[in-house]
């Protein structure tokens, strides 16, 4: 049994190394745990959206995140937490080596996974034409040809975003109609760059090895392009924060106040796994995260211990 | 006259700055206008909470911001803007030299001022000494003898947080008591290296001309010390946000949603102006210029024109 921390970080990305940099000025004793730090982050290609940091890459940033953390000598444990449950004083976190940390309070950076097709070369082509995150990727993409996968109106959005960069743009949807809101579709159904393809899905994502090159449609129909951005949806990694009783919205992200409060005295949640924000970033998660190591310091400041 | 842009921002400090960046990459056609590109942040002396970038100076962060923004082509004004109205299509913003700027949105990044004690030394010292944030700036004084003045909770919450770093601080407050959290209060009374100096106001900031080295108080007493941390409020520089009729908070801070909308269609704020979180930094006036960037294209979209 280790000494109890007064705050423990789950989640190793922007939002949790953020949070633990913050944590760390406000002298908290912190810890902060994942399964690999930079987290998602780590496989982003060139990021051109960190302002002041023009054309760096997702891996480089995060290794100036993860440096920067060091440097207040926080306690950085690689591991896979298994369960985080309630004590009398605060929580406990249990890791898959059985080892467990104790914390007066607990802040769940675990993130999102982006919905995969799993279709074959999906995996393959991933960061090589295959993509998750039209903000982030589509304007690499200048003047090339694109498709989008999704009907919703995120896909709808993306397509008008992605139509300002691509030469020509496949709308790729299952259904005879998109989702989203009228004047999206409607936009998206005039816009001259844009091809939309209804009843449609993705049976194969074909490539030289190197890069996609082709689409195989259920239809039979095949669709030469350079880069194919799936919008189907998100999933909040919130099983270890719902297993504790953390609320969690209807599409499975936490609920948190803008001070990243959740449902939970001491429990708190920061980046993508939260609902703070639509727009997921390396930005918005590391403010989070800021925000709420301001908040736990506060909180224990108002506690008698 | 000019062509009618997607947006004007006004303010050129981080959260700015960073919303120019997102709208550029949403391809809104974008303005940006500031009395001074860098706003406050250019006297920030060493940050050392902007993640990745360990120990730059404010002076340096912002000119890596201004480079990015520049690297995207967006129109940089430099200019006082006198008022912004309301028009058929979306709003004009005046500038001291008369020209008119017209916007389908805009966004108000003002920022706000720390309110000033307005003694003899302050201004001289600022920066050499005398302080207005304790989270930004606090750390640079580890074993050093400091003082804050203010008696309302952030002051006490800031006593606490400097008595982590502070050999000795001194807590100065004008009533007979502070009007924080009781229990904030009780541990700053507690602390052994708080010395509470009640009934007292700074009537005058001394030093070799180079640093800060004593206070002088209207009781006649006099404090030796490093540093000063005046912690007695802000003012949001909201004047042209409320004339043109978008609301307030009690403080003056405008209301914002999570998407940083204001009560007018249209119209957006980022930043410190806003109230969208307490913690105001770099880090989270940055995520809410990007968030504005990614409302104004959404609003935009869904619009007819």
């Amino acid at each position: 049994m280790q000494e109890t921390s007064d705050v423990i970080i789950i989640g190793g990305g922007a939002a949790g190394l953020a949070a633990a940099l913050y944590a760390a000025r406000f002298k908290l004793q912190t810890k902060i745990i994942a399964k690999e730090f930079g987290g998602t982050g780590n496989i982003a290609h060139l990021v051109d959206n960190w302002i002041g940091d023009p054309g760096v890459t997702g891996w480089d940033l995060m290794q100036k995140f993860i440096k920067h953390v060091e440097s207040y000598q926080v306690p950085m444990i690689t591991g896979e937490v298994t369960a985080v449950t309630k004590t009398e004083t605060g929580f406990a976190v249990r890791l898959s080596d059985e080892t467990i940390h104790e914390g007066r309070t607990v802040l769940f950076t675990n993130g999102m996974i982006h919905k995969k097709l799993g279709v074959p070369g999906e995996e393959q082509y991933q960061g090589k034409g295959v993509h998750y995150c039209y903000t982030c990727d589509g304007p690499l993409y200048k003047n090339k040809v694109l498709a989008i996968m999704g009907g919703s109106d995120s896909a709808a959005l993306g397509s008008l975003f992605l139509a300002e960069y691509a030469s020509k743009l496949y709308t790729i949807y299952r259904r005879d109609h998109m989702t989203a809101e009228p004047i999206s579709v409607e936009k998206v159904s005039q816009h001259p760059k844009i091809e939309l393809v209804p009843k449609s899905t993705i049976a194969e994502i074909i490539g030289d090895g190197k890069k996609v090159s082709q689409l195989k449609l259920d239809t039979g129909k095949t669709i030469d392009l350079d880069g194919l951005f799936i919008e189907i949806g998100h999933l909040p990694l919130n099983e270890l924060a719902v297993k504790l009783g953390v609320k969690v919205d209807s599409h499975g992200f936490i609920d948190v106040t803008k001070k990243q409060e959740t449902n939970m005295p001491g429990v708190y949640a920061a980046g993508d796994i939260t609902n703070a924000t639509e727009l997921k970033q390396f930005i918005t998660s590391a403010s989070e995260g800021s925000i709420a190591a301001q908040s736990i310091y506060n909180y224990l400041q108002g506690t008698a211990q």
